[in-house]
């Protein structure tokens, strides 16, 4: 009981940090009344989009919260409610801080650069703390609940299920909100700048433009609230996974067997409580150092939370296992030792470091990528889009290499387990990432009113200066969420095997009796595996397509919409008449809500449609196979789609600001000119369909656990 | 003896037929002293292409047929070189009567349409049924000599080990060719534009500059040559491994055994022949009818020939197999009927038919997607760019599918023979495909030549007609080939699983001593199953971004060579001195050839790399499970990245081609020059690295395949 109890009381550490930060960021100047109409303007915005967005997530989940009760009892159905509210939450009040520290964060800037970084980047980690606290808490409060509250055995099936379910509630707000959010902010972008800047003549983040505050907006929608439900769902399902592979390796007559189970259950639960420890430290060492360096002031607070990390987990393992040495045996009949699990975490952990190192290679201005892209503007739009695919392609290269690399190491260690807590350790430093990410968005929309309230020239460099280390951050954690998104579809998918090989072996007459006789060959030589990779693998390219298009289609609204505000307000272009900003942005979520639709329902309905169209064609053995080889044919293209979109797109916006910044003629010049086209084509590359490719892979692999607990229960 | 020697007479006919429409099309008028001397600078190009080409390849040709004459003995070696020497003919006769015939169409074209027509198509046709016919010569006579000449057992690890040798002939020049033609052509195209319009402002195909003969000599390299090869390879090494198959399936003491082999080993040659009749006799059905469609008329043909070879197909397996009913089984267990594997062909059939209806939609002129870029070019570079990204994404999903159904009819009615099978009757179709793909540079040179020799302007309509169609039919062959290339490897796959099971289930002291012991694990719950599928799909990503940049850096060359030449020779400029073609297409076929090392090392070494550091690190076992994996990988990713960027480069171009015909603007308007960055974008995409992933898919199968004969020996 007392390690469950510690672990509840890191959770609350990451939700008191983010109370004490809260209020501690809201009492700062909020800066001139020009400046705080523009963030209420902004804020308005933001309300309008939620309100919508949680509206129709709200319509979808409660009908799936029927279902689940009906159809796996009320647990599962609690569980999902759990993971769904708990998400939602975590965007909201991040997304909420985030839209009032822009306008306090451009007025910090206004003395002081260091000023400016510290409420940028601690508003950013007020979402991050709140992303993982509140992932852990959901977790660890339910399952007491379940194990002490309602007395069930932890490696019980309801447990499971309403675990997974508990995934699958942050997995439906994650696929809305990255997708969503995506095509919200990308619509209000390309559709802003078409109708603004070229037919209108007014400037791009021009008041009078009621797309302008959408595109604020959406830089909130899309690196905030998206980012932080995507790392919800990595996080929860991430641990609920693990958990049921504890829960399967250590529950059966061979192996350690039940002495080892509470303490494996708990040990994913353990690390993620360390690390927000370990994270609420680290967010202290981010300071500008005499350098001014913005970049190496929050790399200090990684390291720092990375190396005090290590000393963490090793404690966990300390207080869980008693000591290192001690060995344990899975059902399966792999053996480890409690140092072997330490070092499968130490690898997460380093996975993570050289991700960031590597996406910072990709898409940081310093670096040969970036100014390749650069140098083949000069020969105009084509040669710019065709290096930067160039790039994008390579880019997937090292990171795959990586974790590849940490997949043998962690296996060698201690097996698929291994595999699964190197991914929890990863994962359990989410709390500082999506601070690194969600300060990206404050210091955009900063520099954004410091641009409309004609702030000082010297404000608007530091807020350039924030917003450029912003870009990066946001690539960066872009790259680590695809990472561990895939590893730990991986974890997903080992849950999906192992659960099978569970109820097969035990179908009876009474009990899972939709298994009974059925042997499924997951081996490469059987065809219908090599129809699920290649069905798994067509999901990602679809759901890109389609979200690439959805874009489009939604910057076609906006212009409709602004073109209508001007013709039926003209006083707005004289500047007499305040634009309808939340109309604008009503319209525009409404927009991207529905061109949502169909691509979010692509993953989650491919495994269900594939097993019943298998199962008529070559029965219930078969169907199994392909959907499991289609959970790893997601993973497979997913992750290249990924990181190819996200590193491309982070590489294109930068070899425009490097261009910007003096290079091969500066701004105006034609290289700027084939620039901006990449920079374009990047974001909805990097802002929409490629990390919606994420909720995409996991999402897939929870509804096929799922449908496995429905057809137990059948 | 009677049914190779009908095989061996197919292949005859397509070189008969290939001799006289050679001198057929040679005696056509070859126009003007102006015309002859623009086809002569063509010509004198793509011999110093293929000698520089074929000069490289000889070096690691000899180096290579010595070190398989030292590791496997000289027959193998001798069937690596027929298949390199095959597939380098039929490439070289193709190109240079490609070169022949394209002044030819242009002079035919000025008398009337259907003349033009007749020419170009011709003159495809011949390279098509060289592909066919040399390929289909050099497996059937070699099994001829190795099992009545050397009175080898068909089945025997020699013969086994001899014909694999030779598709990886086809292989090597099939990497060269694809690669290196794409990046001398689309060097050619981007860098001859940059220095000749951009900086001395001539205009495109101007004599005077010295890389438009080069861009000419490209389009030859590229769809002419390069598809030359490829396809041969495919069909080269599908014929193979279906044969292999057939050895392995029917030489063992369970199933139907050694009656059914020879029939089995034989079918597909016979289907090859077969089909080369139906081809050419579809090869007279290409007329221009009374509406004067083009794409009409090449319909016309494939129809006949499609439709011919059902029944074509159905008399082979009547005189192989005595009838309809008579069933077979395998010695894995697999029962089938000669109905059953007829089924199969046809399936083969309708696969390749559906996927040309399919690329022509999504890279026609009279369809959403190409209309969807032309709509999405109005508002600019950007927004033309994110659409077809769109589109090429979109367009993998419907040809995935056709796959898919086609995998698992075929496996439904003969087991994995069967989709064996319907691969071969795919691409038994060749000649004929190859003839539609080998048409497109002859009208796009001869449109070239047109305007050079400034024809009157109904000519040049008539050849822009022509040259319209070629662009689809381009783009359709593409589809096809990388369609069979990824159903064709998947039987290389099996091949590679089967060899697999034979050496390690005959594994003695005194035989395959290396695969003692061995017992590989190909379920996708073993990680290094999930490694190899990792790093299998890593190949087609950094195999493209390699491609794309090598594209850049070859322009960069053709610059400097043509700066030089404008410098050196100041006569050029004025008309007086003649440039030196030569010379630039030499010094790009020399960057050409330099810049396609690495990534075609990438495909080679990466099988064999893996495999020793796997060996090293887990062990045999996991070695053969991991380099099987990675065959998969390769597979399905390169499937999506082949079919997206070939589609999507085709629906660029067409939507161009769209705006040229005076939508949104026409020629000149914003538009346009939006499409035409669209299409500069989609030249390297749908030219160089998307038709390159089909042999590295290929070669990377093909690699895996000798190295377990090379283990097999030590």
């Amino acid at each position: 009981m007392l390690p469950l109890i510690l672990i509840i009381v890191g959770g609350l550490c990451a939700v008191a940090y983010g109370i004490v930060t809260i209020s501690d960021v809201m009492k700062r100047d909020a800066g001139t009344q020009r400046m705080q109409e523009i963030a209420g303007a902004i804020a308005e915005g933001a309300q309008a989009y939620l309100k919508r967005q949680y509206l129709t997530i709200g319509i979808v989940g409660v009908v799936l919260f029927a279902a689940l009760a009906a159809f796996l009892g009320i647990k599962v159905a609690v569980g999902f409610l759990i993971g769904a509210v708990l998400s939602g939450a975590a965007g909201f009040i991040g997304m909420n801080v985030s839209v009032r520290a822009n306008v306090r964060t451009a007025q910090a800037a206004s003395t002081s650069l260091g000023g400016g970084l510290e409420v940028a980047f601690k508003s950013g980690a007020v979402t991050g703390m709140l992303v993982a606290g509140l992932a852990l808490l959901g977790v660890a409060l339910y399952y007491l609940y379940l194990t002490r509250g309602a007395g069930l055995d932890p490696s019980s099936r309801e447990v499971i299920d309403a675990l997974v379910a508990l995934g699958f509630g942050a997995s439906l707000i994650s696929i809305f909100a990255r997708l969503g959010g995506g095509i919200f902010t990308k619509g209000a972008d390309v559709g802003g700048d078409l109708v603004g800047k070229v037919e209108a003549g007014i400037p791009e983040d021009d008041p009078r433009n009621p797309a302008t505050i959408a595109d604020n907006v959406g830089d909130n929608v899309g690196d905030c609230a998206g980012m932080a439900a995507d790392l919800f769902e990595t996080y929860a399902v991430t641990v609920v996974a693990t958990m049921v592979l504890a829960a399967i390796f250590f529950s059966g007559p061979t192996g350690s067997g039940r002495e080892a189970l509470e303490p494996m259950m708990l040990y994913p639960l353990a690390i993620g409580a360390a690390c927000i420890i370990t994270s609420i430290i680290g967010t202290f060492a981010v300071k500008l150092g005499a350098n001014q360096s913005i970049m190496g002031a929050l790399y200090k607070g990684l390291i720092a939370a990375g190396v005090l990390s290590i000393g963490a987990i090793a404690a966990v393992n300390f207080a869980l296992f008693g000591s290192f040495s001690r060995t344990f045996t899975t059902s399966t009949g792999v053996t480890f030792s409690s140092a072997g699990l330490l070092g499968c975490a130490v690898i997460g952990l380093a996975i993570t470091a050289l991700i960031v190192v590597i996406t910072e290679y990709y898409t940081g201005t310093n670096f040969r990528p970036v100014k390749s892209i650069a140098d083949a503007s000069v020969t105009g739009h084509g040669t710019n889009v065709i290096q930067g695919l160039a790039i994008s392609l390579e880019s997937t290269a090292l990171p795959a290499i990586v974790i590849v690399a940490g997949i043998i190491a962690t296996y060698a260690l201690a097996g698929l387990f291994g595999i699964a807590i190197a991914v929890t350790a990863m994962l359990a430093l989410a709390g500082f990432i999506v601070a690194l990410d969600a300060f990206g968005p404050v210091t955009d929309n900063a520099g954004g009113i410091a641009e409309m309230a004609g702030l000082p020239k010297d404000v608007r460099r530091s807020t350039d200066a924030l917003d450029a280390v912003g870009n990066t951050t946001k690539a960066v954690t872009k790259g680590y969420a695809i990472g561990s998104a895939g590893l730990g579809a991986l974890v997903l998918f080992a849950a999906y095997t192992s659960d099978l090989n569970y109820f097969t072996a035990n179908a009876t007459d009474t009990q899972y009796r939709f298994f009974k006789g059925v042997t499924v060959d997951f081996s490469l030589s059987n065809p219908y595996v090599v129809v699920g990779l290649l069905l798994g693998g067509l999901i990602p390219y679809l759901f890109g397509g389609i979200a690439m298009t959805a874009v489009g289609r939604a910057a076609a609204a906006v212009v409709e919409e602004v073109r209508r505000q001007f013709r039926e307000k003209p006083g707005i272009m004289e500047g007499r008449d305040r634009p309808d900003y939340g109309r604008a942005v009503d319209m525009l979520t409404r927009a991207a809500i529905k061109e949502m639709i169909v691509p979010s329902l692509l993953p989650v309905l491919s495994p269900i449609v594939l097993f019943f169209v298998i199962q008529a064609i070559a029965g219930k053995s078969q169907a199994f196979a392909t959907v499991g080889a289609m959970l790893l044919g997601v993973i497979i293209t997913g992750l290249y789609v990924a990181i190819s979109m996200t590193s491309g797109g982070g590489a294109w916006d930068n070899a425009k600001k490097f261009i910007e910044d003096g290079h091969h003629g500066g701004k105006g010049s034609e290289a700027h000119k084939a620039a901006v086209t990449g920079d374009t084509v990047g974001d909805p590359y990097k802002d929409t369909a490629g990390p919606a490719v994420n909720p995409a892979i996991k999402i897939t692999n929870i509804i096929a656990l799922l449908l496995l607990a429905v057809l137990a229960h059948a």
